[in-house]
């Protein structure tokens, strides 16, 4: 299975797109897939103010090349933007040197230019040839983020040269790096023994180490440069090149950070200890070969006769792999550790987006998102109490604290519906694996603590159950009452935690209420809301209303305003106007009516379709998938594929992924095959394991895994018909 | 007339607040009451960011002192803020050293202090005993900003040392002064020419000349030292002190910039000609206190009975004549150019609260208030359109562009009343002035063009013209629709403009729409948007609703909420819960009903105070103004009084006036007692001279003038009646 990616050339144009695209990660660091060397013009250490403008029509900043390292869970603080994912310092650099020349995609002369990025095991490949002072040199750069050693990324230089030649080959660490134009490193350093190390602190006081070493025969001795002005250290060596003679010379980078689970003492300590534990061995690259292949071989999915489908989508598969993290002290951020577009944070999209495909596929992960959230359940209910609310408050914008991190307010007050999501996510989890543990233990308490937030936060007026003020996925309505979404949502979620507190009482289990101190009054006013709280569905007309009063809003011609359409409909319309006009931003009540598709008929889905898929711009990356769903749910295959080739483009097509990968569509690709055209129907809000396939004419047949409470099961779907095996192996277990 | 605010107890705690309150000006400069040396531990040259909070609740910097020296039209470009006022260059700087101490009001040893301001002629006076290190040496500092030559400081330094001295004197331009954290100085030079010289640039590329020259017969020879790193200059001189006798030492400062409407050729030689034009003199002083007193004559009122009140009083009427620019570029700023919290920008203050003042009293000053808003009627233009609009639709917040430069976009983009305020004022300026030429010419254009922003705005709805997504005057509630006071001056300034056009007919003179392309059918629809526009009123109940559906939000019970109400009820709420609660940050309907109070019964304006009074926070220093004039209305003269009251504390209390004066309620206080108790009706929506003064029991007597189309009354107003007597000179002319 050699699953590539390949581009064959370099244009300061589109090199983001690849640099996000072909983004490496082994659970605990993410790579981008930036050049080893400087590239002229593409400076990394420049200072801006990011502000907290609406990020979607925001023009990003770097136009040829971005760095990015990052490991989850090393934040600093930013003053507008909040906690923020730190760009660490860039370990993995590599220049070199011919005839007082150095190598530069910009402006040195190449031929023969190919990148690649292998899917099955993360290696990523640039190859050229080099017409250089001394003549031809054919270089060949390797690396990978080892699965095996998890702080390692494991670099290799192939070098062959027409004439003999001479080469410097210099490894270099660079903390001059910014995040989002912000430095977070407060302090930092170089040392040499037996090769770099660099120490750098953060402005959230934690501390970054990193060491590399070179290793070589063709190497001649290092000569080490102490720490520049940018804080930029590097070694040299002379590279004595044969005429046709092939030499490899290998760089190991190693990254420790204070915010490891088992960090321990000083940071030199502790990254003494990493690359002690990680020493540089031949046999690395097969062992991580074999984990990248257990890993696809729970979560691949095989569709024949259509080529374009089956490598798009496991171009998300891979990105879902590549981001999860071992830690549940951070999720997967909106850009999938591909870029910093989003700051890091993490929002509505890793329960509705993301987790369908880590419960099915990838359970172990799926528990470490639900997990997040219970350990940044304390940052909820500071939030609450901040907002004035009791109980807990998710975050519209969550990083490793759980409070809000969203410095627009009409996101971060408004958009609470995120809080629901939560309940409903872990729901899914819940059902879907069969972790009863967690679910009465913290899954309860996350319940309880958000449904006191709901009691606190919602209005009654006029004898009416109202939540008033809010935003809800269609963020071009900034404030409205009674959102559909919203309500239904919380109605939802009240329901599972009065249906948990129950099932605790009926399991006979030491009663997990009693510390919680849930009062017969608290269940009464959950059910009462549960049931009472204003939802617009119209039963006549089969019809769901976004929220109170939509009607009053705006008809926007789109046809007049939205002159190119390939640019976002924000762009052509003032945001004053935006937001008191129908056009909708993504998916809200399609959205509502997919995520409860038992609950609501076909008619109320096609009618819904109807009117609000000609006023929605999809100006969310987030909306096509819902639309894709919903129309399968109806049966309109070609419908359905269409939006879902859409979701397909946006980190594929050339303008996609440059600030990083857009991985809640990454996931709501996953289930558009599996849960949409697969499908498999999950169990969100049901209890049936029941497949009924609906499969485009594109397609011939589909084949993919799904786990449902520890037993794994293979569908295989055609025209014909659906066969459901169970495996044997249980793959969750031997794995 | 010796009318002096006194001061005799320096404190770090409540100096800003003097600073603010015994600010200076002229009509082309402000001078903050800093004190003349340097203060430990009030650094001058900091750096941070103001980011775009909420103003009210923001807590300052500078907790002991800010310098601002600020003359109106020479601007910055901030990059959060926009078009920001620059405090520029400290001029005045002057340290004394008596045996290596510096004479600092934090470190030095000294009694007797002491500092006033006169109100009748700007001079602002410290004295204090300075116990040096060479024994007791008396220093007094006075120094006014020149009626007469408006581009020079006058700066006097009075030393009487118990025993023979010698002092240094340091005197000192500082271009090392930052504005709100932000440096908008991008270069600056000193320079050396019988006295000190300093030149810098602005970001926005305006440039910024200074001279001094110290004289005095105790001073020694000049030594200059160059521009440090700082960017300050200074010359020092040797002053020999004999014991008992008095020295005298005067520091003339020039100010001179670009955006000076008589600027030719180079700053260098600008500077120089404003230094030629205004050489010292002795006889200046007399001249200048003369100017003053033409103002005063004017503007004055008398008040029999009631000191407090009296003296408050000419406290606002001070800063009002102290504030009023010569040019026409610039209005008023939200602080009266006495501090930087609102950046130097203007507001629906300058006609809504500032421009019956000037109408009344200083008519000149009324018509550059106008004429601002005309020259800035094309970055209106520009703002319709940015907004996808026709027409011209003024700025909430607005600079020397007149396009919207308030960075919260809840304000920018939806407190758009201020557009049909910009035409209350400029009717009621005509009407009052009977300036016709202004009417017909470029007050016809500003209706025009506002009046087709208001067609592309308001939305057609079920056959309703309603307004929707509009934040009102009362800035709690983020996002209504068909806000009653928007809706009424919308309604109001669309009545206007079709009356003006009609004027033009009528009175056959050339005929200025024509070049306006005013259309019939515009006009037709100008009417049936004043007629139809919906407004929530209702007859029955006698009540005016704040907006569509106004009883939605929620009650707050303040006395759980609220429970210092020392403090802002914002700072016991948070922002979302405010927002989506009944409680009012200021006057809404309530300022409504007093600007058109001949279009509401006394029974409505009843019932609305009696409701909205006491859900109303007065988080805005707006507010009390109108409360006072509304039960002035329904003659409620105690509560009218005690409104005043509160008003009157704003400045003068000593949390007041530390980040500058709340000019708006000094133009608002002046209505209270002239257009309140006073009873002159005055013509913003009438056309009578009808004066009916509700003295309160407190004040036995009221005497002031008002000018009504060129001719001036004087008002005299007791408990027993009232007299109204033409003044035969006419002192609009005269004076």
């Amino acid at each position: 299975m050699e699953r590539l990616l390949t581009n064959n050339k370099y244009s300061g144009e589109d090199n983001k797109h690849y640099e996000g695209a072909y983004t490496q990660g082994n659970g605990y660091l993410n790579l981008r897939a930036t050049f080893e060397e400087d590239l002229s013009g593409a400076t990394q250490n420049d200072l801006y103010w990011r502000l907290p403008a609406n990020v979607t029509l925001e023009k990003a900043r770097h136009p040829k090349s971005k760095w990015g390292l990052y490991v989850p869970g090393v934040y600093g603080v930013h003053p507008i933007l909040g906690e923020e994912i730190v760009n660490l310092p860039y370990g993995i650099g590599i220049n070199l040197y011919s005839g007082g020349e150095r190598l530069d995609m910009e402006e040195s002369d190449y031929g023969d230019f190919s990148r690649s990025l292998n899917l099955s095991n993360g290696l990523l490949t640039r190859a050229l040839v080099w017409r250089s002072p001394e003549g031809d040199i054919a270089v060949t750069f390797r690396r990978y983020c080892s699965l095996q050693h998890k702080h390692t990324i494991v670099q290799e230089v192939e070098l062959c040269s027409a004439s003999n030649a001479e080469l410097e080959f210099e490894s270099f660490m660079d903390a001059g790096v910014t995040t989002n134009g912000y430095s977070h490193i407060t302090d930092r350093c170089g040392a040499y023994r037996d090769g770099l190390e660099l120490y750098a602190s953060t402005d959230s006081e934690q501390r970054i180490g990193m060491a590399s070493r070179c290793f070589g025969g063709a190497l001649g001795e290092a000569r080490f440069e102490p720490m520049d002005v940018n804080g930029r250290i590097r070694e040299t060596f002379r590279v004595g090149l044969k005429a046709g003679e092939t030499v490899a010379i290998r760089k190991y980078v190693w990254v420790a950070t204070s915010a490891d689970e088992d960090y321990r003492g000083g940071i030199e300590e502790h990254l003494a200890a990493v690359v002690r534990a990680s020493a540089p061995d031949e046999a690395d690259f097969s062992v991580h070969e074999k984990l990248w292949k257990d890993k696809w071989n729970r979560s691949d999915i095989v569709i024949q006769g259509n080529e374009q489908l089956q490598n798009s989508l496991r171009f998300s598969i891979y990105h879902l792999l590549r981001s999860a993290n071992e830690s549940d002290k951070v999720a997967i951020d909106a850009k999938g550790y591909a870029g910093e577009a989003y700051f890091g944070h993490y929002f509505w999209d890793t329960e509705i987006y993301l987790l369908p495909f880590y419960i099915y596929t990838q359970p172990e992960y799926a528990k470490k998102l639900i997990a997040y959230r219970y350990r940044t359940l304390q940052g909820a209910r500071e939030n609450a109490r901040r907002y004035g609310y009791a109980g807990a408050r998710y975050p519209w914008e969550s990083c490793v604290t759980g409070t809000e991190q969203c410095s627009n307010w009409q996101y971060a007050d408004l958009e609470i519906h995120v809080t629901a999501d939560v309940v409903y996510g872990l729901a899914h989890y819940c059902e879907a694996t069969g972790d009863r543990e967690f679910l009465l233990g913290p899954g309860l308490e996350m319940m309880v603590e958000t449904a006191r937030y709901w009691v606190s936060r919602i209005d009654r007026i006029d004898g009416e159950y109202r939540l008033m003020g809010v935003m809800g996925p269609d963020e071009y309505l900034p404030y409205t009452h009674d959102n559909a979404f919203t309500n239904y949502m919380v109605k939802f979620s009240l329901r599972k935690t009065l249906e948990t507190l129950e099932l605790v009482k009926t399991a006979g289990e030491p009663d997990c209420t009693a510390p919680l101190g849930v009062t017969a009054e608290e269940r009464t006013m959950f059910a009462e809301i549960a049931n009472q709280l204003a939802f617009g569905e119209d039963a006549e007309r089969k019809f769901v209303a976004q929220c109170a009063g939509f009607e009053d809003f705006l008809d926007v011609d789109f046809d007049v305003v939205w002159t190119d359409r390939s640019k976002p409909f924000g762009q052509f319309i003032s945001q004053e106007r935006n937001y008191r006009s129908k056009a909708l931003k993504q998916a809200d009540v399609v959205a509502l009516l997919y995520l409860f598709r038992d609950r609501f008929d076909e008619e109320t889905k096609r009618n819904c379709l109807a009117y609000y898929e000609p006023i929605t711009t999809h100006d969310s990356s987030l909306s096509y998938i819902f639309h894709s769903l919903l129309y399968n749910e109806i049966d309109d295959r070609d419908k359905a594929y269409a939006f879902l080739e859409k979701s397909l483009e946006l980190d594929l097509g050339r303008k996609g992924a440059a600030e990083g990968i857009h991985i809640a569509n990454s996931g709501g690709i996953w289930q558009a095959v599996v849960l949409g055209m697969g499908g498999f129907r999950g169990l969100a809000d049901s209890d049936l394991l029941d497949v009924k396939p609906r499969l485009p004419d594109s397609i011939r047949a589909l084949e993919y895994n799904v786990c449902v409470r520890g037993k794994w099961h293979r569908v295989a779907a055609t025209h014909e018909g659906v066969q459901v095996k169970e495996l044997i192996e249980e793959r969750g277990r031997k794995d």
